[in-house]
C-alpha cells in the first residue's frame, strides 16, 4: 500500500493487487497450463513438475520484470523469460514446454481476473457488513422521525429508518450489479497468439478446458483478447456503486455538521484541533466516488481495441480496473465502519424540525386548504400564515380545530413512509 | 436535430427527445395522475377530463418554459403553470387538481422515463439489424482466411468469419445488458415533496400504483429522488455497448485502408475528391464511443446527491443521459448500415497474408520446432528462416517435407478457429 | 434552446451556437473565402458576388443538412450543396468557384471557431459581472467574522470578506486561463484537402492570409486538422474555471441551510410549497461543474486523430465543446446572478460561532498552552476545558485572566486574515 | 514501480513519487518550517536542530503512516506523530515546536509540490530530446513525398518533413502550456487550520514568507486549501501533452502496419513470435492517452470542495495527479525513445503513393479541370478517368500535355507544404 494510494485501497485489497499477488497468479497460469497439458499427453510430467517448482513467487525479480515490461510492452515478455530461465536451471530439457500454446495476453488476462476474484471476496465481505449495519438502522429508527431535505431546504419530514433502508437498497442493489459483472468478467483467457489456439492444433478446446478446471475460473465461449466489454461491466458497477455510497457518506457527512449534529461517524481526529471529530469515513467513500467515474471513462474509451489485440487500450487497463476495484472496496470498507459505529441523535432531529416553525408543514397545509380555497388563495393564506407565525382566519373557516392544532405534527405528516420503508427492506 | 448534434444522434432519436416528446411525456404523467386519482375518488371526475383536454403539446410555450426553468431550477415548476393556466381556462374549479400529491422531480424524472422507453425500441430494431448483418457475414466467411492482426502487426491467421462472430457476440452481450439496464430503469418516478407521498395521506401508494398502471411503466419499491443507481446502469450499459460498436468500427476502418483494403462500408463522400470514400458509418460510430465515456463519467460523478433531492447532481442528469442514448443509438444505426452493406475482399485478404511471406507462421514454425531443438535453437532458426527466405538446414533435418511445405498453408493453422466461431454464434 | 438543455446554457449562449449561427459561420467562412480569392485574381468579382448574394441562412434548409451529414460524415458536404445549388440559380457562371481550395474541415472548424468567438463575448460579460459582485461582498464583510469551516466541522474563524476575496481571486485566475484560452484556440482553419493548400498552387499562403483578414481571426502558423491540442486548451480551461465556479456554488448552497442560515441566493421556488426558496442558481453551477469535467475527458481523449484527418476523434468534437462552453457560461450566468444579490447575515454568522462554545478555539488554546504544558497536556486539558465548558486550573497557571477571556473572541483570532484578504484581491 | 503500473511511469518518475520520496518532501517541509520560524525567534534554535535531525526518512514507518491515514483521513496526521515521537526522544522539550501553526493539508499539499517539481525536470528532459529528434526527422525529410490520408483514405500528396513538423510544433505547445502550469501550480501550501494562519498570530506571513524561501518555492497570494484550480490546470495540461502524444503514436503505429511499412519504432518483441516488432513504445503513449482523460476529468469533478477544506474531493487528489503526471512522463518517454530511433522508409512511402494510380490526384485535376467545364462535367469526367485508368477526350481538350503529363508527379503538387513546414518549426 504506497503511502500516496492509502486512501484509495485497503490492507487486504492493495495486497491482492501486489506485485506478489500478481506474480503468484501468473505462476498459477503457468503450472496449471502444464499440468493440462502434461495430462492430456502434449507434454511430459516431468516437464510439468519442473515448472511447479520453478514457481516460487520468491525467485522472481520484479523491478526487472518492471523496467522491461516497457521494452516489451507487456510484462507477460519478462516475466516468462525469468521463468524459463528457473526452469532451465532446473531441468534444461523442461524449458521448451514453459507456456506451450499461450501468448503474453493469456497469462497477463487471467492473472487479473485471478487478482479480481480475491478482490471480489474481500468486497463481498465488506458489503455484508454495510448492508447488516444499515438494516438495524432502518428497523432502531422506524419511528425516529426528522426534516426530509430537498436542495438543503427543509422539506416535509421522513424518518431516519427510511432514508437508512432507502440506503439498504440501493447498496443491495449496487453490490447485486458488482456480484454479477464480477461473475460474468472473471473467466479464463486463452487463446494464443491470435486467438484461434492455433499452437495447440485440434488439442486447443481441450487444453483450455483443462486450463480453466486447473485454475477454478469459468472457461468462456471463446477467447477475448480484443473484447474487453466483461471487464467493462465490471467496472461500471464499480463506478454505479461507488456513486452510491458516495451518496450515502454526503448524506452523513451533511447530518454530521455541528449545525445540525444528527447523526456522526466515529471519524478521525485532527492534527491542531485536539477536540475535532472530522468525517474520514465519509471522506474516504467521497474520494472514491470522485476518483471512481474517471477510472471508468478512461476504461470505456479504450474498448476500440484494433483487431485481434490492441495497441495502447489493452495497455491502459490494469492499472485502471485495478485501482477502480481498490477505490470501491476502500469506499465500502469505510462506509461499512461509519454505519457500524453511527451514532444517531434522535433529538436533534426533533429539535432541527420544529426550528422550522411550522415551514416544512406548508405542502401539508397547502393540499389540505387548495380544494376549499383554490390554489391562489390557499397559497397567499400559507405565506402569511408562516410570516406571521399564525393561523388566518380564512384557514379557520375551512379546517377544524384539530387539524389546524395537528399541522405541525411531524407524524401526522409521513404519509407512505412505513410501508416504503419495508418495501425497500423487502419485507412487503 | 440540431446541426451541431447531427452526428450523435438518428431523426427518430432526436424526435424521442424533441421539445415535443418532452412535453407530451410531461402531459402523460399529468393526466394520468388526474385519471388515477379520479378513479380512486379522490378530484372530481371533471378535474381529470379538463386536465386531459388542457394537455395539449400545442398549447404549451416551450421557450418561456425553458427559459423559467433557469429561475427555478427545474422545467417542471413553469411546465406545472401553463398547464394550470390551461386548466383554469377551460374550467376554474378543476385547477386545484392539477399535479395533485405530486412534486417537480416526479413529473421531470417519469416524463425522462416515458422518453427512454421510446429510445429503447428505436435501439432495439438497430440492434436487430446489426446482429443479423453480422450472423450472415460470420456464415458467409466462415472459410475466409485472413490474417491476425495484433498491436497491428500481422499475426497467425483467422477468419473473417470468426471476426465477425467476436463482433456478433460482443453486441449480443452489449445489446443483453443495455436491454436489462433499460428495464431496470425505466420505471415509474413518484414520490411527492419529501419521498413519502404525505400529501395524500393513506391514498399515496394507491393512487402511486394506480398512475403507474395508467403510464404502463412498473411502479418500483420505492421513489428514487436522489437514488440514480438504476439512471447510471443505463447510462453505463450504454457505455459498455459504444465501446463494441467502437471496437468495431475501429476494425473495420482499418480493414478499409487502402493499402489494406480488405473490407469497406459504403461511406460517404468528399467535398473536393469525387472519388474518395470515407468510413462515414466507422467515422459515427467511433465518434460515439469517444463521446459517451465522458458522459458515463459525468452522470456517475453527480450520482452523491444530497438528501431527499439532490441540488447540482439531479439538474445535471437529463441533458447527459438523453446524450448518451442517442449517440449509442447513432453508433448502432451506423454499424448496422455498414455491415448490411460491407463490402468483404476475400482475394484481397489472402493476398495480404501471402505479401508477409511467411512471417505470420513464425509461431506455428516455433511450436513446431521447439520440441526438437529447443526454445533459443528454433528461435534462432526462425530468424534465419524469415530473413533469409529459405528453410535452413537445421529446420528440413526435424520437420518432414510435408510439414514444411504445409507451413505456409493458412488453412492447415487455424487451430479451434471454427468452434470458437460456432461457440460465439451460440451454436455448439 | 431544447427543453432537455435548458439549464445547461442561456438564451444568448443557445442563440450562439444554434442551427441558424452555425450556418451564418459557415456562409461567412465561403463569402469571405470568395472575397478573399477575387481579391487575389484567382476567381471572378462576379463569383464573388454572386456567392455572396447566395449566402442567406434562409435560403438553407437544416434539416436536410443535418440527415445528410449523417450519410457523409460531416454538415459541410451537404452544405456546399446547397450552396452551389443556390450560386447556380443566381449565375450558372460561378457555382464552379464556390468553396475553392478549402475542404470539409475548414468550413466546420472555421464556423465552430466563429460560434466560439461571439461565446466569448458572453462569457466574458458575465464574469465581469460576477468579479464586481464578488469584489464588493468582499469589501463589505471584512471585518464581518464568521466559522471557518473544515471537512464540514468548525474551525477557527474567517471572514466572510477573506471567503469572498478568495471565490474573486479564483474567478480570476478561471477567466484569465479561459480568455487566453479563447485566444489561443480562436483562429482560421484553412488546408485544403491534405492541409497543404495544394489545390491553390503557389496561391496557397496568400489566400490563407488574406481569408483571415476578411474573417478577422487570426492566422495560425499551419492548418490543424488533426491537432487539436488549442481547442483541447479551451474545453480544459472551461473545465477549471466551472469547477471554480462549483466550489462557490457549493459554499453558497451549504450556507443558505436553514440550520445555518448565513447567506442566501434569492433561488427559485417549489412546485408544492409556496413559502420555500432552494439555491436554484447554485444548481445550476454544480451542475456544469458536474457535467463539464466528462465532456472535457471526452475531447481529450479523441485527440488521437488519424494522420490528416481523424476518423471519430474529430466527429466528437463539436457537440462536447459547444455543450462545455454553453455551461460555464450557464454557470458564470447564474453565479453572477447569485452574488449580484446573496443576501449575507452576519447575525448568524456570529451566532453559529457562539453555539460552537469555544470548540472552534481549541487551536488557538493549543498554541498558547503547549509551549508551556508541553503538547499533550495541552491537549488532555483542552479536552477536559471544552468538555467541561470551563476552564482548568492547569489553564488559568499558564494563562493571564485577560488572555483566558479573549479566548472566544473571534475577532482576535483571525491571524492574517485581512492581510491575505487584500492580497488576493491584488491590493497588496 | 509496482508492476501494475509499470507501463504506466518511468523508473525516474516512479521514484518521485514513491514512499522515500513523498515522506522526504514531508520532511524537508517540517524541517523548513522549524528553521523558519526558529530564524524569526518564534521557537528556540535547539528545537530546528532537533526537528531536522528526527528528519530521517528511515526511522519512518510507511505502512503504518498509510494504515492509520485510513482513520485519520489525511497522511499527515501519523506522519506527524512519528516525527514528534522521534523528536520527543531527541530531545522532549522541542516536541511541542514541532508541526508549529501548521495544518495537515499544509504539509501534506507542499510535500506534493515538491514531488511535481521534482518530476517536471524529469519530464522537460525528455521533452528536450522528443523535440530535437521531431527537428532533426522534419529536416532529413523535408522533400520526402508521402500519401496524405484522411479518415484513413488517400489524400493528395504531404511530405514527411511536413508531418514531422506538425508533430513538433504541437509537443512544443503542449510542454509550453505544461511547463507554464508547473509553474503556476508548484507553488507553497501555508495557511494552518482555516488558512488565516492565526495559530501564528501576527507573526504568520513573515513565517510563510521566511518557510517558502527555505523550501525553494514561491509563495502564493494566500492559502489555496480548497480552491485547487491551480493543480487542476497542471492535469489538464498534462491531459492536452498525452492527448498530442497520442497523436504521434497513433500516427507512427499506423504507418508501421506491415501492408504500409512506412516508418517503424524499434519496438518490443513477441513471446511467441520471435521475428515480430510491435509498436511497444507507441502502445505506451496511446495507453496514456487513454487513461488521462479519465484522471483529468476525475479531478476536475473533485473541485467544489466544502468551504476552507473538502470532505473528498481533496482526498481523491493526489492519486489522481501523481498518475497522471507519471503517465505523461511515460508517454514522454516512451515517444522520444520512438522518434530518436524511427526508421522510415521513403522508398515504401513513394510505392504506397504510386499504387493509387492517381487517385489521389482527383483533388488536383478537380481544381484544374472545374473552372473549365463546371463542376459536375468535371466530377464526371475524373471519376470516369479513374475508373478507365485514362485520360478521356473531355479532358485532354482542356489541359495541355504537360499538364497531364504532370498530373500525377506529387511533387508539383505539394501546395504550401514547404513553407508550413518552415512556420511550424518557427523558421519564418
Amino acid at each position: 500500500m504506497s503511502l500516496l494510494e492509502s486512501l484509495g485501497t485497503t490492507e487486504p485489497l492493495a495486497a491482492a493487487f501486489s506485485d506478489a499477488a500478481l506474480l503468484a497468479a501468473m505462476l498459477r497460469f503457468e503450472v496449471a497450463l502444464a499440468r493440462a497439458e502434461s495430462a492430456l499427453g502434449l507434454i511430459p510430467a516431468d516437464a510439468a513438475r519442473a515448472i511447479a517448482t520453478a514457481a516460487d513467487v520468491d525467485g522472481f525479480d520484479p523491478e526487472t520484470i518492471a523496467r522491461d515490461a516497457r521494452g516489451s510492452g507487456t510484462l507477460s515478455i519478462p516475466f516468462v523469460e525469468q521463468l524459463i530461465a528457473r526452469v532451465r536451471a532446473i531441468d534444461p530439457a523442461s524449458e521448451r514446454f514453459v507456456h506451450r500454446g499461450a501468448t503474453s495476453q493469456d497469462v497477463a488476462d487471467t492473472a487479473l481476473v485471478l487478482c479480481l476474484s480475491r478482490a471480489r471476496a474481500i468486497l463481498a465481505a465488506d458489503h455484508a457488513r454495510l448492508s447488516s449495519a444499515l438494516r438495524r438502522l432502518s428497523d432502531a429508527h422506524a419511528e425516529t422521525v426528522m426534516l426530509g431535505r430537498t436542495l438543503l431546504q427543509p422539506a416535509p419530514p421522513v424518518t431516519f429508518g427510511l432514508k437508512a433502508a432507502g440506503w439498504f437498497a440501493a447498496s443491495a442493489r449496487g453490490w447485486s450489479r458488482l456480484a454479477a459483472a464480477f461473475d460474468e468478467a472473471c473467466v479464463l483467457q486463452f487463446g494464443g497468439a491470435s486467438g484461434t489456439l492455433a499452437a495447440l492444433g485440434d488439442d486447443g478446446l481441450r487444453v483450455s478446458a483443462a486450463l480453466a478446471r486447473e485454475l477454478g475460473v469459468p472457461e468462456p465461449d471463446a477467447p477475448w483478447h480484443a473484447h474487453r466489454d466483461r471487464l467493462a461491466g465490471l467496472i461500471t458497477a464499480c463506478g454505479v456503486y461507488t456513486g452510491t455510497l458516495g451518496k450515502i457518506a454526503r448524506d452523513v457527512s451533511l447530518l454530521m455538521q455541528f449545525e445540525i449534529g444528527e447523526a456522526a461517524e466515529p471519524g478521525g481526529g485532527s492534527s491542531t484541533m485536539p477536540h475535532k471529530r472530522n468525517p474520514a469515513g465519509c471522506a474516504i467513500a467521497l474520494a472514491a466516488a470522485t476518483r471512481v467515474p474517471g477510472l471508468v471513462a478512461a476504461f470505456l474509451s479504450g474498448m476500440p481495441q484494433e483487431h485481434d489485440r490492441g495497441a495502447g487500450g489493452w495497455h491502459a487497463e490494469a492499472p485502471t480496473i485495478s485501482a477502480a476495484v481498490q477505490a470501491t472496496g476502500a469506499a465500502l470498507a469505510a462506509m461499512a465502519g461509519v454505519m457500524e459505529q453511527l451514532h444517531v441523535d434522535p433529538d436533534r432531529m426533533r429539535a432541527n424540525m420544529t426550528a422550522t416553525r411550522g415551514a416544512i408543514f406548508a405542502e401539508r397545509a397547502m393540499m389540505l386548504l387548495s380544494p376549499a380555497l383554490g390554489r391562489e388563495a390557499a397559497g397567499r393564506a400559507i405565506s402569511a400564515a408562516l410570516d406571521a407565525l399564525a393561523a388566518s382566519d380564512e384557514v379557520k373557516r375551512v379546517l377544524t380545530a384539530d387539524t389546524i392544532a395537528g399541522l405541525d405534527t411531524p407524524e401526522m405528516y409521513l404519509g407512505s413512509a412505513e410501508n416504503l420503508r419495508m418495501r425497500l427492506l423487502g419485507e412487503s
